[in-house]
């Protein structure tokens, strides 16, 4: 067990040996008050094995994680979240990387003013208007420039309609390397399963894989980035 | 396994033979948009205890649950709903009833008008307010005065603060014949714990219990139950 947690810090053997990565996954959820919360579908299966196929290849890893119903990775640094605030605060801290990977579904906007004590329905009372603000980004602030920039940022698209387009817009916008693209679609079984099929948009064009297990898409994933990462230690 | 099945629907030996009984349980989740919605914190724990123990007392039980994450009770009929409009109208099709034990989660609000599609981030635009609608009252519908009224309607109250007064307030408003009122407050552990401590709010007074097990709150709860239904049947 000793062993095991060395591991997790240092990493194994592998063509990944020596790096640090930084994998996000699972939803984040964020308070309307004490017992209210929105969250969304993600069951952070793919950012999990994503962590998991990276440690494979020798990487120590660090899997920054909101609330999930699946169990660690082994030999896995595991920090748990549940708002985007305290995500990225998590990230940030295991900082310096090599490589980051976001494939949490993070939330986008969080209610302006969490109430500190249960929201009482009463008579007479029209029901609340929850007024949102803006989170946190945190692909773009790990993507940004700057003496802390991991050398690959790799970014996700959930997406239910005009995927490959929206992707494209996201790499551009968020200033990442590479956008790992999904389609969460209720038909598609993404949210949740235990397939998923992705395509990967980066600067010079669009790669389609075919359907796989999200731990086949990991270790395809983990073999492209190694690759990528390889000359640049 | 038949046998299992049978008597889930016909019910076993004991006090609560040949009763009928509703259970719901959990949380309910409503829609933003295909990904995201709204949910609260409770666990299922006590819901699906109670219907384990008046199912242990030789009653016919059908559980109505919210998504959880905890196994179904043996020997009960479960039907799984996300929305409280889809928990109404299983609770509906579960009568008629001797007993109905309210222990969900029930949202008060839904969000009035879900989008169809994943709602967008884009530069410019300010995040969204989502105007919220109320849900149908599940517990005050089934405790309205009628045919298929059953016997018994119990209710349960969460709170954050003002316990009791809230509990003696529901108990008035819904029509139900009994309130069980839990702290749910941060500090309390209740939401997700497996213990409760639990005030029982009827039209004659408050029975204040010492925190238990959820499992030791259910069979205490069953058995004044069954002793409330006693001569009635």
């Amino acid at each position: 067990q000793i062993i095991d947690a060395i591991e997790a810090v240092l990493g194994g053997a592998g063509p990944l040996s020596g790096r640090r990565v930084l994998v996000t996954s699972g939803p984040t959820v964020e308070p309307i008050d004490p017992v209210r919360y929105i969250a969304n579908r993600s069951s952070g299966k793919q950012g999990h094995a994503i962590a998991q196929a990276l440690r494979e290849l020798g990487a120590s890893v660090t899997l920054v994680s909101g609330p999930v119903q699946i169990p660690d990775p082994d030999g896995v640094v595991v920090v748990k979240v549940e708002t985007a605030r305290q995500m990225l605060e998590a990230c940030q801290a295991a900082l310096p990387a090599d490589l980051a990977v976001c494939a949490a579904a993070v939330a986008d906007w969080r209610v302006a003013e969490p109430a500190a004590e249960k929201t009482k329905k009463a008579e007479g009372v029209p029901p609340p208007t929850l007024q949102m603000v803006a989170n946190p980004d945190i692909l773009a602030t790990l993507a940004a420039p700057g003496p802390n920039r991991p050398k690959l940022v790799v970014g996700f698209a959930a997406e239910t309609e005009n995927l490959i387009a929206h992707a494209k817009a996201k790499l551009a916008r968020k200033g990442c390397d590479l956008i790992v693209a999904n389609d969460v679609s209720q038909g598609s079984g993404t949210f949740g399963g235990d397939d998923n099929q992705v395509h990967l948009v980066g600067p010079h064009g669009v790669e389609d894989w075919p359907a796989l297990s999200k731990l086949a898409v990991a270790r395809r994933l983990a073999a492209h980035l190694a690759a990528l990462l390889g000359g640049t230690k």
